[in-house]
């Protein structure tokens, strides 16, 4: 449990709700080892058993209604200036509360579009709708999407330090990587290396350990969330990696490509230096646009417009999306207005938000080139946590 | 990815829904990582990042929609005959294979029940609900409760086989405890030892580490959900310990208790032997009632009789949680009907399922005395999976 984090996190709540004009922010768990609450981490850092609500007033007021067995926890937790035990029903306690409080506006943890601020499930909403039924706060419930989107979204500085180190970390890796790499490895082989590097650190995978690293050698290695194969890499190829490390709860994602020079070739080919040339033309594109302010899909479509604009057919996923405890950390995306993203395109963006920029395009012939970077919006723009890929890693034949 | 359990687990599927005459049932999820349906791991053993549905019908029919980058890993599983790939919005494909399978009753994974079935967030509640909108689907949607809860609770031959080896790696870690365990040591010092003997075998705890295993000495141990304290064994005290394993993706979850003799002490006080006595007596009462068709209620209320008859106070909790891939693993409960519980005491025990059986009293000056065995429902009673605890360990004075 990290309590430095989850109290600051816990204190950011008060203004946003004033921001919001939200009375109060119910969020409502039960047995959350079983099916947890993505704010959880953030806001308690334990789990609860028993249904337990933890209420957030704009008036700064913090109080936790827990089962008998859990109130000692939810007291060294540091956030909740009350803690209220209960035995047999959650309800009575919850509705003298409410009645005390008299919220007008009650938000409460789903969302149709961020999955980090869906947490209630369908069945504990409705146990909560039946709690409230006949009270006048049963019509007050609406969703708090918008106010977990903006706590997960405003890294502190204490994240934005975890997340830099994150980073750091995964350079350090990737250095180590492209100095191993030799023609005739398998992918599977560098995948094991880069997981004995973790492992040497005592650290973990950004995102589940069979398709972190992702690894392509060349252009038949099959693209998306397949694990690394038996295919070898051949020079005349590009190498693919996309990988992260999962340091102090904080998560980093980052994509490199290296191309296998032939025996005797200086550079790399004029396909493959056009392709690297314009991902990261596009990555500048995006990063440009960055600021407060503007939506996730308008940084996109710069993206995208340069890859496309190029010639290159148009990559089939979102230019970026918000990392920090995750690696998909939930919020406003960097994506176009497809339907699967929802409203998410559309949300603007704001300073201490963390994105990954990453677009990508196939050179044929050569293989895949995605680049992904890690950024921070700041009050009048962007800047990269890491140092950027700018130059295409050449490994020369021996 | 274990595949043989998952394998085996979708394949109960068929006959369950025949039984409860569903005609579909529909997993919808997205982003698995942040936020997973709990039934997941049980049917499909891998993460899903874009919204995707994993559909059984009682013909034996199953199909899987998801995104282009997950199609490989839906076909690896093994489970699903069919698998549809989708790049832009899942609505089209989902809502094809609906009109194609022309369902009457379609469950949909809410519970408010049970939480491992109350997978699908209030939110993505709407957004499904948002997908069937003029559809005669929309109108169809009902609680996989019914479904969920049988096909986690019937334990397959392979289940069973790793709950028996969870069970038998803590009664080795137990025997080696009592061994290890001297007037003087404190409450975390037991539990380190124990995490320790976990890591020379590389497994993990059943339970969040900081509270498996508890470990209370003596009378002022606080019991419930705290950490092990810097409180000494003292001899004339009782130790009890809750612990558990996680082994090959199986849990256990067994109490026991001990008993520091004073210098010269041959038998425990008569106080502490009547209250060991009276839990056993419990334990029996609930396992004697345990067999296909009774409810947990009955059961609960064998075990509570026990300990209220011989003149102790009601102990406040539940007598017996089913258990599997979860230390506490949903469904039906041996419990009393308490408005928190919900509808789970009422639930008829059926074969294969496992629960635990944990009733508990306090011995004022001594310490707290709780025994829980792990026990699965046969065809026509119930069996202990390990040894159960029958004498009260006394540790000797040196």
């Amino acid at each position: 449990m990290n309590l430095e984090i989850v109290q600051q996190k816990a204190a950011q709540a008060k203004g946003i709700l004033a921001e919001l004009d939200v009375d109060l922010w119910l969020v409502f768990v039960r047995e959350t080892t079983a099916s947890s609450d993505p704010v959880l981490p953030l806001i308690y850092g334990a789990d609860l058993t028993w249904q337990s609500a933890l209420i957030f007033t704009r008036q700064g007021g913090r109080v936790a209604i827990v089962g008998r067995f859990e109130v000692e926890t939810a007291r060294r937790v540091g956030v909740f200036k009350e803690v209220i035990q209960y035995d047999q029903s959650i309800r009575g306690p919850l509705l003298d509360l409410l009645n005390r409080l008299a919220p007008k506006r009650i938000a409460v943890n789903y969302s149709v579009d961020d999955v980090y601020a869906d947490g209630l499930g369908h069945g504990l909403y409705k146990v909560l709708s039946d709690y409230l039924a006949g009270s006048p706060f049963a019509e007050r419930l609406e969703s708090a999407g918008p106010i977990i989107r903006r706590l997960r979204g405003r890294k502190t500085g204490s994240e934005l330090a975890r997340l830099r180190a994150a980073i750091a970390t995964t350079s350090e890796i990737y250095a180590k990587t492209l100095e191993h790499i030799r023609p005739g490895m398998k992918e599977a082989d560098i995948a094991r290396f880069m997981h004995a590097e973790l492992e040497a650190r005592g650290l973990s995978c950004s995102w589940d350990r069979e398709h972190c690293p992702t690894v392509n050698a060349g252009p038949d290695s099959p693209i998306g969330h397949v694990g690394p194969t038996d295919i070898a890499l051949q020079s005349g190829h590009i190498l693919h990696l996309d990988f992260g490390v999962r340091q102090d709860d904080y998560c980093s994602d980052i994509q490199r490509v290296v191309y296998l020079a032939r025996p005797g070739e200086a550079e790399s080919p004029e396909p493959v230096r056009r392709g690297f040339e314009t991902v990261c033309k596009a990555i500048d594109a995006a990063v440009s646009a960055m600021r407060p302010g503007v939506t996730g899909e308008e940084v996109d479509a710069a993206a995208r417009g340069i890859v496309t604009g190029a010639g290159y057919p148009e990559y089939l996923y979102a230019t970026g999306h918000q990392m920090g405890r995750e690696c998909h950390d939930g919020g406003g995306i960097l994506g176009p207005r497809w339907e699967r993203y929802g409203e998410t395109p559309g949300w603007p963006l704001e300073a201490g938000q963390v994105y990954t920029v990453e677009p990508g395009l196939m050179v044929p012939g050569y293989g895949y080139i995605g680049i992904e970077e890690d950024v921070v919006v700041t009050e009048s723009g962007a800047e990269f946590l890491g140092a950027p890929q700018r130059e295409l890693w050449i490994k020369r034949a021996e």
